[in-house]
């Protein structure tokens, strides 16, 4: 039975394995200086309509985060994340392990806001304490919500006030992008950094970094942290075969059209999601004798304690996700 | 023409392709909790006649070497490297960066001796200096030498003498079996810890730990450096095709036949090499001016400047050097 | 007029710079390795009848707690404190440079519970999350309220029930032991590590860690983060002349008193603490009119806004405070 | 008898412990933020003729320089210094401990030199290694040797060619001034920072750090390697106390005047010293029997095995040193 506990439990699109056979007797050099980074990168820049970004391909989230934030802070400054981000929870303290303190706002629906920031710096005022100077977001955001270009540009305001850089993780950025979220021309201006996420969107793996902010360094952050692929190459060439002809964004649109059904179908039979989400992720809370019950019939999701009997659900879809599987889930579930 | 630059200059052998284009749409969990990797983990034991040697599968050799020294050791304890180390001059400071210093030994064919190691010791006696803990070691050498099975067993002897582990860098391990040097149940019994590298024999990416020493919370070392892929299973995909029917030697022997040839070609127009190298890394000085000329013609390579007019040279074949290419660079220096 | 900014506003108590002239022109070996550190640390090992205690002479809080800190836990371990803990929010990140990421629970009264460091546990449970393995304590905490004897068993229950350390911040210990907290044989009991706080209380600076866990390199971390002071003699002979004939107890007893005083003097004008303290931080909210008043008058005190035209105001007594001064404050106050 | 181990072994000057005496009851701000510091600070500016030089103050030599190279360099840069450095060897990898990287250069008599550390650039070209940025001296050096104003100005003028920062460690820069090598005006023209050492002549503990090249958050830095007294003022009081009546000097023209007798007087008696010292460090090889006859007759001072059963002994004056102890000294070794 299929699999709805994420959107990284296959390997990559046809088209992109394809695309990695096609070249693989080709010889270049290492380390991301190869024709198919070159032309990815352009790609990406034309794409982003930033023709002076600097793009980087890294492997995956954690990494392009931990090196990121590292090359574009001094060690006494500190990131702002919602309460709920990953670079917060889900990445064993690797921005501590750089010397970063991550200050976190609570945030229901997993989206910072000019107010939340302001909250943060309001109250970090003195040598005594971390210099505030990153705000981190993720789109979308760990629940599965997205922020709206409006949203985007009030937090870019907000951080231009504040003398703040603004970073934003794109894991997920195909979904957000399919679901209404600021596209590239957008995030490359109203952001100093964001990633384009493969690794969840059809890639084997690989992130792609775009820096609108100057770091002429920044390679040498990557491969001081083990991020830089002896064959970069496969970076680009997955990109190139994601980006190329829009595949990244049908591949996006497919998934989030899966999590729409999956969830206006388990929200007919009476479940209340935790969040409302137009992405491929899906949060609902349900009696834990249905999760459980679940879970005997061989479906498979993450889900945790939420007191009172009930436990929270997240159905996953991707890509890969079949039409069938879709139903086959709400079927048991009915 | 073929480029002698590195052994990482294309993409993965056929057979390991055709692996992963076999198992792309099975769907497993991720980040190496997959039955890909449980099975080359299990066959790795297998082949090192460890049973309870813990494998870890990463990305590449930089990420590798600078999770497990930083999972090994205490904050004040150091490494001793061989002054040409991986460690101590190419991976940008990538151990400093875990808060390790890296103390260094001449060694001018790039292999430690329990003497080199013991006068390290000596020299770092008091609570004014870092402790030196760890030794570190590569097979095949940056030089392209192989320690052998007895050289190890010293080196092993003098670190149980001193309380200092030992590790071992495999990113050419390939090479270096090839050449006569310690199999997997040599350096699983020889090492508290080493590598055997796929990126520069055979996979798209990818290295195996083996672990002899208990290490039982090396995840969370891996996730904290953003060493843990989403996608695990393309690791164990790989080193199973690599492993499973011989393909590893088979590949290696291959190289360091081709490397043979290039030397004895090489040595028999009149060049002398830097050390003697029996692996897939062969170093030569040359006239500026001949070196010069092999360029224009089109042939790639690393060199370096020698002084006297003289450059010193690095000729690397892999698994995927034709014999041709051999002939070929011959008669153009010819 | 006198200053209630903070307990460290002056030098030392004279016996203590007595103490420091007598022994002025002795000569003795450096980096603590001399008799009157081995007298001060034999007398706190006496006193906290811990005859196999380690003790350790510190400069100043932050030092000591960032040195102890990255010495009791593995680089992926966390720290547990509320969130006003002077780590969390007072130490410009020097918890996270050494790579811990400290987590927070809200504690109004600026006290841990059992039930808060569970809470903290429960939702930390995965390889992708930092391990949370010491709890932080603070006596007297931030807030100037007291952990009591029962209070600081109950958190030692529940960090030997889930594997957890227990550090005590000193920084104010002799005025949280002063207003009936756990004396030296408790703290020495109840406690993997605490300080004796000798800055705020008397020296000139100083503190004295008593570790009852076992840390057989911890010189070593000291060195390593430049806090081994060269002439490590000046912290024995402070803390021998505060601890010898209770003079440490005495002056604690002395500022509390003072504070008490100013306290009752303040709740008298009609003013609400914002926490019952019996020690020498007192917090009161005021309007800003009479805020601004005081310190037109020449009165020194820290405060903060706290919305509503209203301010948080921390008034610090200390050994050195004159009965007069409190006298006076009130006056201006009235 | 009087001790010869090092120039740390009593309190301060009695000059200083009367300053601090005489300041001990009144009230100050914290953190040197106060008016002796402000006042030493000033008086430094102007003995330094850097009327926009920044002045800090930190409590010994291994923070000073583990902090300022830390807010100097970007993560990937790296020091270069002498093989015997004092941040190379004696401070238990307090820089790599920051996360740079420490190059050496062997130098025999302690000094660096533009060739030597050109040497160290050519051999660091690329991003696969560190960056190096920052050239560490130490006036004097760790072995005795004096760094002329010629040489200074030569290492300043490869150190502009190459884009490197220039770094002074003046823990002994008493003895190095007194010896004729750069004052405080030319220190201030010729290097990017330097720092007055006050542990090591007449202070209690102290060193002045003197920045010319801008770092607007260095007190950042500070509190977050723990660096920053909360009573900063101790540190403003001792230096005004050594440098305004040219005290500083004073005491390190004695010691120098001890360390030239002892000297003369020790190669009178045939020995040859390990280099030309004149300064208060003097380092001589003997034979064992000597060395430990010696001991015996209670006389202290460090030593090593130097090979064929003879010793390096190092013998260090100071300004507590008493003509008399070393008549007393060469009387037992005659």
């Amino acid at each position: 039975m299929h699999s709805f506990r994420n959107d990284y439990s296959e390997g990559a699109h046809p088209k992109v394995l394809q695309a990695l056979a096609e070249a693989n007797l080709t010889q270049t050099d290492g380390y991301g200086l190869d024709p198919f980074c070159q032309e990815a990168a352009d790609l990406i820049r034309r794409l982003c309509r930033a023709p002076s970004a600097e793009v980087h391909f890294l492997i995956g989230g954690t990494s392009v985060n931990l090196v990121t934030i590292e090359a574009l802070l001094q060690p006494y400054e500190a990131v702002i994340a919602a309460a709920t981000g990953h670079v917060a929870v889900h990445e064993t303290g690797a921005i501590e392990a750089t010397g970063h303190k991550v200050l976190t706002a609570p945030a229901p629906d997993g989206k910072l806001t000019p107010e939340l920031v302001e909250g943060v710096l309001a109250a970090h005022s003195s040598e005594h304490m971390v210099f505030p100077r990153l705000v981190f977001v993720s789109n979308t955001t760990e629940l599965g919500t997205v922020y709206t270009t409006a949203e985007l540009s009030a937090l870019r305001e907000c951080c231009r006030r504040n003398g703040l850089l603004l970073y934003l993780d794109g894991a997920r950025l195909g979904a957000a992008m399919a679901a209404g979220g600021p596209g590239l021309p957008e995030l490359a201006a109203l952001t100093d950094a964001f990633y384009i996420g493969g690794t969840k969107n059809g890639a084997l793996f690989g992130e792609a970094l775009v820096l609108t902010v100057p770091c002429p360094h920044y390679r040498w952050y990557m491969k001081r942290r083990g991020a830089m692929l002896a064959k970069g190459r496969l970076l680009g060439i997955q990109f190139k075969a994601l980006l190329e002809d829009g595949l990244y964004w049908e591949l996006a649109r497919h998934a989030n059209e899966m999590a729409r059904r999956l969830r206006d179908g388990i929200a007919g039979l009476g479940y209340e999601p935790v969040v409302r989400s137009e992405t491929n992720q899906q949060f609902f809370v349900m009696p834990e004798g249905v999760v459980k019950a679940l879970g005997e019939k061989g479906c498979a999701f993450e889900c945790e304690a939420a007191g009172d009997g009930l436990m929270q659900v997240r159905f996953v879809t991707s890509w890969a996700t079949p039409e069938g599987a879709v139903a086959e889930l709400l079927e048991l579930l009915a």
